[in-house]
């Protein structure tokens, strides 16, 4: 009936998504902090920094000082967010992460133009210069993304037809720029994605490439990131990008309508509960999510640290 | 590959289920412009009120004259809570109401002795006893509820067994006392469900008794409601009751771990999404979310209320 997964991965993504987005100033050492007590979780792959233009992104002008500060735990994979050559130099510079490239495009033009101010034909020039540069510096490119890959605020409705085309385009420019990608990313950017579309577009990429690995990247606008990972999973995926707590998202009025990846805790809590092994100790996980409330000062969209886990209770109850 | 069903029925329990657990004395005034606007949403059935102790729930010492003040719509069902023959006959004078029984039980005993300082045997003849009430008052008794379907925090993980078991019992006792039992209501009361737990007993009770309309109380404490509403959906389950902008719940520290049904609009908005219909308007659903959260004071949970449906989106990029 569903072809759920028996082990799924959760790629973190709280730290560089949530810092991004929170107005206040946060000291480099609670995010750290932060970092750190991730690390101890059993998440394999954590998202530390972003390495972007600190005019425009404020909350990550201390992308160093942070990547210098938190601990390498044996087995964790930490990495970045760069846009650019100038960004993805810094990373290198800062040390210790680890170094993949990714090539991306969106399924929606009219959004890439206000996004980027580019064209699809100009992004592709785009991306084949990234590619070379990823080159340069030894970086091997493992992974497409694809933005709005389920509906777009400028555009609506996303075909199936525009997600393959999309996906297949650059997988072409890494064939021909003789690079090997492994991973297809589709991102819901704009919180679209419903269970139907999710198996839609999934069924679609996974009968077309059935080698490679599909990654879920969900925004969680809509309360509908975890319907749609499961929808995910019910298709094979066993690959989510995730926010702990929430992180990114706000149910506060002042960040209305702000809303982050899919939350962490809440997916593992799922997966483990219906038997799929994420390798994360939930119990950890959740006071790390509570750690991240207390970082940024307010509440955070993520539900599971507010219920609890059920792992007390079942030990009180045998 | 599931059996989705092509109309789902949102049964409205926000008013009945906000008012009793939010801590501020809120005027009655506010209570009836939240039922008048919700019935202008499309919701077919809305519980209205509580008519429990005042002493043990001040938050409805006022159900009579909330009942006497809102507007009835036609082709709206308005209904009530009792707990117990006193609530009833107040239900039945305050006039205006759906008068129907139902008669319930729990999987765990345990829970059942905390709750109610009873046990299964004194349950079933309170049971009956009550049916002999809705009898002598010519009150239809259609629903059978079973509480802690899914999981008990006193008794741990609840079997399938279980589950079958307490249906049956209530049947037996319905077809003994001569009453026809048209809906079986499985509660996630205490917010252990995962969409395959759902699918596990939802099967298994519908395998057994194929006649019979399930419905689905599912409570967000873990964040699982809007999934396991899906995953319900998956098997064949069209009925469902929720709480518009999630009333019940809070997301803030002063309620901590409060968490109402399953948020309405965000049901509504994935089965409209995926083509399902159910009979209300999205975007004034989203409306009376809006004004729950200014009645109560405080942010409720609900997600589309922030993040807004795609209609207006969708017009703008037609």
């Amino acid at each position: 009936m569903s072809d759920l997964p028996s082990h799924v991965t959760v790629q973190e993504e709280g730290p560089r998504e949530g810092f991004q987005i929170e107005p206040g100033p946060i000291p480099t050492a609670r995010k750290i902090e932060l970092i750190d007590a991730l690390s101890e979780t059993g998440l394999k792959k954590i998202q530390v920094a972003s390495f972007v233009n600190p005019k425009r992104v404020p909350g990550w002008a201390d992308a160093e000082q942070v990547v210098a500060g938190f601990k390498r735990k044996p087995g964790v994979v930490y990495h970045a967010l760069w846009l650019n050559e100038k960004g993805l130099l810094r990373a290198l510079e800062a040390g210790g992460l680890e170094m993949k490239g990714s090539i991306s495009t969106t399924t929606s033009e009219t959004f890439m133009r206000n996004n980027t101010n580019r064209g699809f034909a100009e992004n592709e020039q785009v991306q084949r210069n990234q590619i070379g540069i990823y080159r340069k510096h030894g970086i091997p490119v493992e992974r497409v993304g694809v933005m709005t890959a389920f509906g777009c605020n400028f555009e609506g409705e996303i075909s199936t037809e525009k997600v393959l085309h999309s996906v297949e385009r650059m997988l072409a420019i890494a064939e021909e720029e003789g690079v090997e990608i492994k991973v297809i990313a589709l991102a819901d950017t704009m919180g679209w994605a419903t269970p139907l579309s999710i198996k839609r577009a999934v069924g679609a990429v996974r009968e077309r490439w059935p080698e490679h690995r599909i990654c879920l990247h969900l925004h969680d606008t809509r309360g509908q990131g975890i319907v749609n990972a499961y929808a995910g999973m019910e298709m094979g995926v066993d690959l989510f990008d995730a926010s702990v707590a929430g992180l990114g998202g706000c149910p506060f009025a002042k960040l209305k309508g702000a809303a982050g990846n899919v939350c962490s805790e809440d997916l593992v809590f799922m997966c483990e509960e219906m038997g799929i092994d994420t390798g994360v100790d939930l119990e950890r996980l959740i006071e790390t999510a509570r750690l991240a409330e207390d970082i940024v000062g307010h509440p955070l969209p993520g539900s599971v640290m507010r219920g609890g886990s059920l792992n007390e209770l079942r030990k009180r109850s045998a």
